[in-house]
């Protein structure tokens, strides 16, 4: 099968990567912005070919696997689709799912001569810690899953052949709802990455910020990890599951303000309902070790 | 030198283990309101004695290792003020400082034959994987910091020994204000651990939150890592240090109340802005790698 690749970065290039090292695709032809990016898949060998622009990736293309940030996703669908042959399949990895699904509806719709009903939206729960092709890893997606999102009309035979994919490059294929995915990583991605972003900033910007973090542990370490992820990557996914990261967000701020009252008035009994409700559930297995984001 | 040392665990029990291997004591007596403990830290080897109560562990104890959580401080001290030697040291390892001197300078004054002056306030910023004194590692404190908050009528010498104790076990000696010290640990420590409790509490709580856990990945496990600790042990500690705590937390909220605003209102510019900035500071090795707790 002939994939093009639009966006070579480390998932979409581990994608490629994966999918030729399960002999289902042969052909990878990618696509990036950023010439640099495209030229460095090339070299790594998980592009058999670097294109000069998206229409030329298209060109014959069978699956078109869109790996850019959810923030460029209508800009890409809106190019793809136009030069998308009429057969072909596309899919995402992007990490929210009504967003795109939303642009893939206005981009696919507009151009007469291809489908909404064949792209499938998708999101493969998997990361690495270091971004860009070079480090792509074929073995990225094993034991991780992947999640579908098709709407009421996504066409039967292109979920298949997505989902055979993934199941190929050793991925746990689920399939639900967009809102219930979005909601899903709202609470378990997006809100975690948005309060660690805001503590560190919130100590940065103090007048003793400097002196704190100096004294900062293996907890706080653990805590902020996921602040020093890319900025621009987790302001576009805040954005794109807006109305899913505001609810959970609002929830979380609301029993903030009542965990506030109970440090102002020493209430015991409310702090160690609250935090022995998390450590039983953390310590309790409740939370699934082995998945990468 | 004779230790006695009040509450048998992992940081009382390391800390002992540290000053015998130095040399720097000899003899070291233990109590613990649970005698199973103290049993455990005889037949470890950490103990050479268990006292069955404070009275029998403080005979001719020339220096008094407090090491029990936060929230038992004042009952420990009031129980030691009535038995210690008048010329022993009192020290002690809690994680807040401010609320531990009031309970220190309660206790030792309204007993005529032990000065709050020879009462050490210390720190140790260490931490293991598991508690008890059966996990006790004389190395635990090397290359780590240890804090004392001296107060103006600190008996110099009684800090000087106590210093000294420390530096022998490895640890890199600091002096500080309580207060700084306190609002310090607000910061990175006690909040970020308040704030992953109300996390998980949070998704804990809602109807699909099992659903929800079950797609954890690796960013939401550092996140709520330190949610696992103990819930009486941090109980204690927002309530001990629930001035900074307070401070720290409305400041936090303040900025939450901001970033809600800049999601729902789709402000791309405000969202970049804290994302950025905690981001480069995570990333600029200004958060200090090495310490645990």
């Amino acid at each position: 099968m002939r994939l093009a690749l639009i966006g070579v970065g480390l998932i979409g290039g581990s994608a490629a990567a994966a999918f030729r090292a399960a002999g289902v695709v042969t052909d990878v032809i990618g696509f990036d912005l950023d010439p640099a990016a495209a030229a460095r898949g090339v070299s790594v060998g998980v592009l058999d070919r670097a294109a000069a622009s998206v229409a030329e990736a298209l060109l014959d293309a069978e699956l078109i696997l869109l790996a850019v940030p959810v923030g460029a996703m209508p800009a890409a669908l809106a190019e793809v689709a136009l030069y998308a042959p009429p057969f072909a399949v596309i899919s995402d990895v992007g990490s929210t799912k009504v967003s795109v699904i939303e642009a893939a509806r206005v981009a696919l719709s507009a151009n007469s001569s291809f489908s909404f009903r064949r792209f499938v939206p998708a999101h493969p729960i998997a990361g690495g810690e270091l971004p860009g092709v070079e480090h792509a890893d074929s073995a990225l997606f094993r034991g991780k899953r992947l999640i579908t999102t098709p709407v009421a009309d996504t066409h039967a035979e292109a979920l298949a052949r997505v989902e055979a994919l993934w199941h190929a490059a050793g991925a746990e294929v689920i399939r639900m709802d967009a809102d219930e995915h979005d909601a899903i990583f709202a609470a378990v991605s997006h809100l975690p990455h948005l309060l660690s972003f805001a503590l560190v900033a919130q100590i940065a910007g103090e007048r003793d910020g400097e002196r704190k973090l100096g004294f900062a542990g293996a907890g706080f370490r653990d805590f902020t990890r996921i602040a020093a992820a890319s900025p621009v990557m987790w302001r576009d996914v805040a954005l794109a599951n807006r109305t899913a990261l505001s609810a959970e967000l609002r929830g979380y701020r609301a029993l903030l303000d009542d965990l506030q009252r109970a440090v102002d008035e020493a209430d015991a009994v409310r702090l160690m309902q609250v935090f022995d409700l998390a450590s039983r559930t953390r310590r309790g297995g409740r939370v699934k070790a082995g998945d990468g984001e």
